[in-house]
This record gives C-alpha cells, structure tokens and sequence, in this order.
C-alpha cells in the first residue's frame, strides 16, 4: 500500500499526461479524467492554515451578529470550482463534504450557469410563488421533468417543501391524517375533535406517534427534532413527544466478514421494533409511522442490510404504520443509485420518501393514499421554489449526460478500497472503513484523534466531515472521479504517517 | 361616497393624465402615480372567468401529482408586472394578495431583475452554501446592510433561516435553551438530562411551554402549530403539545369609538394570561416564553392597542418569560412601518422578533442573552439563502429611495377611508373595517357571502385574500399607491353594487 501511493508533493507537481500510481494498483490518468471535468482545478493550493487570517478577520464581524462557533472558515465561491472549495484567504482545498453533502456536481458547473444566464428564467427567480395557490404554467412540467423522472418505485405523487426538516414535518404530518382517517372510515371529524383540536388536545390532536431509531437524524424543528437521537447537544432543553426510539443495528464492518453477527444483531432490533409498536399501543400512543434512513448519516453512518429495511417495511406494513424513509442525505447519487434505498431492490420500499440537500430544496414523495384528503392540511407560504427545481432539472441532465451514478459507483469502490488499505496499515489510528458509492466513512479510535486528522487534512488541502463520536464521513460531489480518490488518499496517508 | 366612486368602466378606459375622482374628495393624478410604478399596467384586463380553460387543464395535470384543492389558478409570472399578476389565459389582475403578504414590491421589479443580469452575482445563486459553517465572504457585510440596517430596536443579532415556520421553530428553540440555562445557572447539564434527552424525556427534554393566543397563526410544522389557534382543519389530527392557550381580544371597530369597551376587553385577556402562566407553572410546565402576532393574520385580522402590546410586554418581563413578537405577516411594511410592533413605540418591544414572507427569506432577531450558548444548537444544513439575502439589500434599497413606507401610510388611509364609506353604503354586507398602512380587513356577512364577493372581484381584476371566518384581508405590494387603491375601491363597488 505505502509504495502504491505517491507522496503529495509529487501528486501536486504533476501537471498534464502524467499517470498516477493509485491505490489497488490501477493507474489512472488524469487527463483523461479532466475531460470529464473540465471546470476543475488540478488539485488542492495552501497559502495559509486554515481558518487564515481572513477568516479570522470575517469571523470576528459575523461573532457580533450571530453564534459562529461551528463555523471552518469564510468562502470564495465565485472562485471554487468543481470538486474544489476556495477560502478567503485564497486557499484551496479538494472538497469531501460538499456543504453537509447538499452539493450535487460540483461548485459553479457550467451547466448551472448557464441557467442563470437563459433570460428566460429570470422571472422564476425574481417571482417567488406562493406555490399551493398560484403556481408558474411550467410548474407541473417542470416537477414531471425533475422530481417524478426520479420518483422512487411505486411513487407518482410529490409535495415539493423549502428544506429537509420541512419536508419531514409535513410528511408525518401527512401520515397522522392519513393515519386517523382510517380509523375514521367514512365519519367526518366529530364537533369535539374539531374543537379540541383548536386546543391541541385529543381526540382533535391525537397521541399518535413516530416511531425513530437510535442514532438517527431527521432534522431539529420539534417534530422531526422527537425522532432525531444522534447527539445530546441537538436535544438538549427541547420540549420533546414520548415517542417511542428503536435500536438500530450496530454492525461490524466489512459486512460480509459478519453476516451471522450482523443477521443476529438485525432480528433482535427487529424484535424490539414489533415490542414497541405494541406497547405503545398499549399505552394509548400508537404508532402511526416509523422513520428511517436507508444509512445513518449524522449519527456516525451506519448501515444495515437490505434484508433488514425489507423485514421492516413489512413489519410496518403488519402493523398498519406509514413505512417513511428519509433520504435526505443519502438521495441524489451519493451511494451510487439514485436512491438509497435502491439498493433494497424492492418494488414497494417505501410510503413515503423525503428529500433535500443535493435535490436543491425539499419535498417528499408518498403513495396516493397519503395525500391529504383536503386542501391546506398540508400547506405553508412557499412550499418550494421553483428557482431551485430549475437547477435541478439541469443537475439531472449532467447525471444522465456524464453517467454520473456509473463514475460514482467506480469512484467509490476505488475510495473504499483505499480506505480498507489505510486501516490495514495504521489499524492503531483507522478501523471500520464502509460505505456505499462515495457515501463512505472511516473511524477513528477516538473524537480527539479524529478531529486532529481532520484539521491536519484541512491544512493539506482535503476538506472532509466528521459524523457521530469518533466518525469522518465522505461526501464528496457526484463529480468526484478516481483521479480524486487518488488525491485524497495521498494527502491522508500522509496525514496518517505524520500522526503514527 | 356612489359618485365618488367612477365605475368600472370608465376607469379602464382612462389612459393617461386624466383625473381620477377618488373616495374621501381627493383628487389623484393617474400619471403621476404612473412615474413611481413606472414598470407597472394600466389597469386590469379580463378575458376569460378564473381560472380560465388553461389553467383548468393545467389543474387536471397538476391533480395527477398533488392535491390541488387550493390553487386559484395557474400563473404567467413572465408577463406579470408590478401590482398586477397575469395568469396563463392571458387575466390581468390587480392583485392584493400578492402571494399571501409575500411579493414587497410588486412582480418583475426592474431593481431585481437587475440584481439578476449582474454577474458577480451569480455564484450566489449557483452556489448555495450551508451558511452555519462555510459562509460566503460578503455574508456579515450583507447581512449588516440588509437586516440589520431595520433591525428591531434593541436588537444586534439575527439568525436567517429559509422560512416562516423555521423561523418560529427555531425562535422556540433558542427561547428554551435560554430559559433553562437560567435556571441552571453556573451549573453544566448533568449527565442525567443529556441521557434523557436522546430518548425525548425529562429531565432532559423538559416539560416547557410557549404560551399563544385563540386565533395565532405562527406556521404549521409541529412546533408551530402548538400555537397556532386559527383553524381547526389546520390542527385536526396532529399531536400536539399541552400548551397554554390565551384569549385575544376581540375588539370592536372602529377602535377609536370603542375606547372603553376595547380596554375591558384587553384587561380581561391579561388578567387570563397572567392566570394562565401561574397554573401552567403550578402544572409543571413553565411558561418559557409567549408568541404573539402584532395584528392576528390568518387568524382575521385581528387588532390590540399598543397599551395592550405594552402591558403584555411587561407580564412576560415579570414571569421571566420570553416575549416573542412573530413579525411573518406584519413585517417589512405593509402596516407603514417597516415592523407593526413599531406602532407601540417602545424602545425594549420583545426578547425575539421573527419575520418571512416580504424578508424573502426567514430568520427572527434576538438580543444578546437569546443566543443559544453553544454551536450546533440552532442549526441546519442551509440556514437561510444568500440569494435571498441580495434580492433583499435591493428591495430595501426600493424602500428607502422611493419612501414607499411614506406611500404605504398614504394609500393605506386611502384603502381603509374608502372601506369605511362602503360598510356604510353596505351595511348588510359588509362590517368591522379595520387596518393599519394598506395592512386592511373588512367582514362580510357570513362566509358564503365573502367567497363570493371575492370570487366576482377577481373575474372583474382583482386578487384578494381571505381570512378567520368572513374576513377580506388586503395585503398589497408596497407600490399599491392611492391610484391603485381607487381603481380596487371602483371594482368592489360595482361587485357589491350587484351583490345587493
């Protein structure tokens, strides 16, 4: 391994036709992946450690206005480009975390671009509308030709919302109504329900609840903040719904050493599961829906097995409770499908599926029977922007042009290998590499270490993303080819060899 | 008040310097109001009933992928211009309801289509950033010279958010960590609130409340809707907290002749909320802060006197409560103050004001102490849009070069002189005229009633809003001058004229 990888030095003097000796032995050609990008830099640029002075300068301003403590540093983003972020003070660094992975192809893309400059969309972003009421005469054209050309199986409905948590508060908003509608039948609410409503107490506000799983993250608006369990800080303080938090597997990595483990540890969580959609029944909050990610991301990327997600959903669909699965970070290409949940290879994986980051505003898809019976029951001001399904429509042009899901797939076997690499030889420091396509993660043996690695890796030019404890997660843009896996590994195995 | 009004008619086909006789014996000069909505039509134009046959079969297209029970018609926002909004049949409307409250200076503002066409602007637009961590260079200059140049007295620090509902969610937030952070004094949280926290219960998640007003309208995701009291449809079916509910006054109108009636009225509401935070405090659910619109919105335009704001104020300062004014609705001018709360001229109005809609984006001002005490705790992936942002700096710059708060107030006395004089002629239709700047309402008879009149307005060319039960709310861009007001007044006169 330590002689497949070239040194960063050398990695960054490397300028046209010369070919890099990468990890796995595959030599790779970094002409010939800039063609496929062509508006990237050659590689990451220091001038400064990171935050520089500039940033500093910024910080000290924004410190006056608002809270800037989890802020890295301050941006060019006129300058960055592709898979490369520029900071103030004119470094720039080979981006693996993307903006809390909520940027698709790549900072200012041609493609992009040239959506702003087509004068013919200039109204759609001058004109923001109230969408529920008064919607552009494209807008079901546009949303046919972005968000339903990538509908999840079974899945023809869409409710476009402005963000991810949004986007999950309607939905279990729509899986409470579809949820007491069946138990209603063919009653209308009854005058007490409608009165106590206006109370928010039952019947009219009924004590149904989601069920949510132990490491999970679905946003930190109350709604979704009662079904996010990935750190304390989050929660703190925060009035909260006595929902009922299932365990979710704790696998041991690579899966397929620990099939009979990993099977073992995914029944018991499926027993608890089915315990505790009777007990809170028992206990008069029955559960309407479950909410899941496909993998856990801000909870330290876990994964489980499609064999898992298919008992569940049958579990839930046993019990008479909505099947949500929140795709709001792994959606839009990370893992090398379009869809997480892809991976299951189900026809009916889900009820309902959300969305946001890398598909630019929020949303969810649902079955026909969770749409709301009546109009404003699910509804708010903007409810989208249809500025940003323009880009998303071009955003899905360039993954179809380019094959995007086909170059992250090979990008992410080439950064998992490298990862399996660098834990076999520093396996003091790195343990439990995993992932799917590029959507990979690594861990440290401990939060201290893991955070060192990543500053040192800032200072040298990779941008990455920690997640749970001790976790460094990897989401790079969909732009991001083997050519720069390549460069990533060099610069971390130097990271690694400086920290042994 | 008949002849003042000429009809219809005649107003559509006055083209230029020719006087309008208005409602209250002023005279407007129709060119010179043109010189300050120099990008705006004549007048409506009608063509077909709303919604016309286009927007019918776009409907039915729509229908396919959504619920569409609440849209109006389908929009052709490339043609619509200033306070007029063309739909796709090829209507023009006068609209005054501009995307519920949401469009400040009318559509195709020639100042945003500006902030468009620059091209430094563009990778603001392309590259959307997640603000909590890597913002752009320019963003505290931004924000200084947009929000901060109005924020609200006594406050220097603003968290943006995407939208109303994420305002309010977030402002609750920030209400309750500061709230127990009080209580908790020197003191770190124990490890008993951090582990029950994550799993929703006290000590860590504590038993806290926001206390909100009968007929509040604060948004619509799980936390919001815990204070939102304005219909039932909007909560049925949705678990809630158990919060404490206050009465708001029910005013009569005009308040100026109900002096005494109106502050009985308004005593009787704060002895009930004084009432309400001991018992919720004696229930163990203590009253962290309370959230009130200055006028109550989607509730129906419901108005208090400033001595009742005051006085308010001053309960939740001695229970220690946090008073949060929700400025979502009333913000950014309508009322002809750039804030409503400013009409109580105080120099401390609140602990937290949130605002939306007109602000593009979302966000709300806090003083100091309100800043959550640590990173990570108001957060989000986006947190707010500095596209946004920009196209904000620009409407605020529209403000204050054409003094359209100045413009508000002129119209505004107009539109409401001009519904006082058609109460009076219709007196069996219409009642409880009532605004503030062109922030007006008025009451039909009954909702039959109201829907009707509002649906004849808009084939005669004019959008309006309603609200609560029977009520026409008018919530035009701040360019609605007083010409615009008498072509409305005009067209409601004739629509009332046959409805009698």
């Amino acid at each position: 391994m330590a002689t497949s990888l070239i040194s960063r030095q050398l990695a960054f003097s490397l300028q046209k036709n010369v070919w890099l000796s990468a990890s796995g032995c595959r030599y790779v050609s970094k002409a010939a992946a800039k063609t496929q990008v062509e508006f990237d830099y050659d590689g990451p640029s220091m001038t400064t450690t990171v935050p520089g002075p500039r940033s500093q300068e910024l910080m000290k301003q924004l410190g006056q206005i608002q809270n800037t403590g989890a802020i890295n540093f301050f941006c060019n983003y006129e300058e960055s480009k592709g898979n490369y972020l520029v900071d103030v003070d004119g470094n720039r660094m080979l981006d693996i975390y993307t903006q809390i992975s909520s940027i698709p192809i790549g900072y200012n893309h041609p493609a992009l671009l040239k959506v702003m400059t087509n004068p013919n969309n200039l109204s759609t972003f001058v004109n923001r509308p109230a969408l529920g009421i008064l919607p552009p005469e494209n807008f079901p054209d546009k949303i046919t030709e972005s968000l339903l050309s990538v509908a999840p199986s079974g899945m023809t409905r869409v409710q476009t919302m402005s963000c991810g948590a949004c986007s999950n508060e309607n939905a279990y908003k729509a899986i409470f109504i579809w949820y007491r509608n069946k138990e209603r039948g063919p009653n209308t609410p009854t005058n007490e329900e409608l009165n106590t409503s206006m109370i928010n107490q039952a019947p009219g506000c009924p004590e149904l609840s989601i069920l949510s799983f132990m490491g999970g993250f679905h946003g930190r608006t109350l709604g979704c903040l009662a079904t996010t369990h990935s750190k304390a800080i989050h929660k703190l303080d925060i009035p909260s719904f006595d929902w009922p938090v299932a365990p979710f597997p704790r696998l041991q990595y690579p899966l397929d050493e620990f099939t009979r483990e990993n099977a073992e540890e995914e029944a018991r969580c499926l027993e608890e599961v089915e315990d505790l959609i009777v007990k809170w029944r028992q206990k008069g909050k029955p559960v309407a829906g479950m909410v899941i990610e496909p993998i856990q991301a801000e909870g330290g990327d876990n994964h489980a097995s499609p064999d898992f997600f298919r008992r569940l959903r049958n579990i839930a669909r046993k019990h008479g409770c909505a099947f949500h699965v929140d795709e709001v970070q792994t959606g839009g290409g990370g893992t090398g499908k379009f869809w997480a949940h892809e991976h299951w290879g189900m026809d009916d994986p889900a009820d309902v599926v959300s969305f946001s980051k890398k598909l630019l505003s929020g949303g969810y898809y649902h079955k026909d029977e969770l749409q709301a019976d009546k109009p404003y029951r699910i509804f708010n001001t903007w409810m989208g922007d249809p500025s940003k399904n323009l880009f998303l429509s071009e955003v899905l042009n360039v993954i179809r042009r380019e094959n995007l899901l086909e170059e992250v797939t090979r990008s992410g076997k080439a950064l998992l290998n490298g990862l399996y690499e660098l834990q076999a030889q520093y396996p003091s420091i790195l343990s439990r590499a995993r992932g799917q396509g590029t959507f990979c993660a690594i861990d440290a043996c401990d939060d201290a270490t893991r955070d060192r690695i990543m500053l040192k890796a800032r200072d040298k030019g990779v941008l990455l993303g920690g997640c749970g404890d001790r976790t460094i997660r990897f989401r790079p843009a969909l732009v991001f080819k083997e050519y720069h896996v390549n460069l990533f590994l060099n610069i971390f195995n130097d990271v690694l060899a400086q920290h042994k």
